[in-house]
């Protein structure tokens, strides 16, 4: 199937400046985030494997031990239960983050 | 984790001018795709789930009896073993499939 953006998206927003749009299949969610300037994802963790691709702007990313400057076309793993937060950088950052299975605060 | 790309990637050519550079979790895979201008990736299914965003380009891409123009920011779900296939449009295509579980084929 084909997605129609934003429309066929569910809308949360986990922290002040974090909008997340969210869709699913049986085994994957798409979630594109949206980081407002300089906005901070705490450090948070979940039992949903996660991968991401930074697709504007800039975030310094915490996984586990490490903490890294994302820009464009940059992709990242966060495995089962790992701590992992962000801190968008001036102009802000939009990235896709997709979950296996679908997370459940998501849905 | 972070990735760095493209070294970090497993690299295949499934059809010719379709170039894929895929990592995995233990869920999740990440296959960053390039198509050549006017390539095409012939009809096929799999088991494995599938959802894409398209990052470059344009790309007509057929999902079961539906068929649609792509370009930048469109997303899609090809469920499993759903028939789907592409032709890249005259600026080629540049797409990111993520796969659960990871596709055998790509491992």
């Amino acid at each position: 199937m084909f997605y129609n953006f934003p429309n066929d998206f569910k809308v949360f927003e986990p922290a002040p400046g974090f909008l997340v749009r969210a869709v699913s299949g049986q085994r994957l969610m798409f979630s594109h985030v949206t980081l407002q300037p300089n906005s901070v994802a705490p450090l948070h963790n979940h039992a949903e494997e996660q991968m991401g691709l930074i697709l504007e702007g800039e975030v310094e990313l915490t996984i586990g031990d490490e903490m890294r400057q994302l820009r464009k076309g940059d992709m990242y793993l966060v495995p089962s239960k790992t701590s992992h937060g962000a801190t968008a950088g001036a102009e802000g950052c939009i990235a896709l983050d997709v979950f296996s299975p679908p997370r459940e605060a998501y849905k």
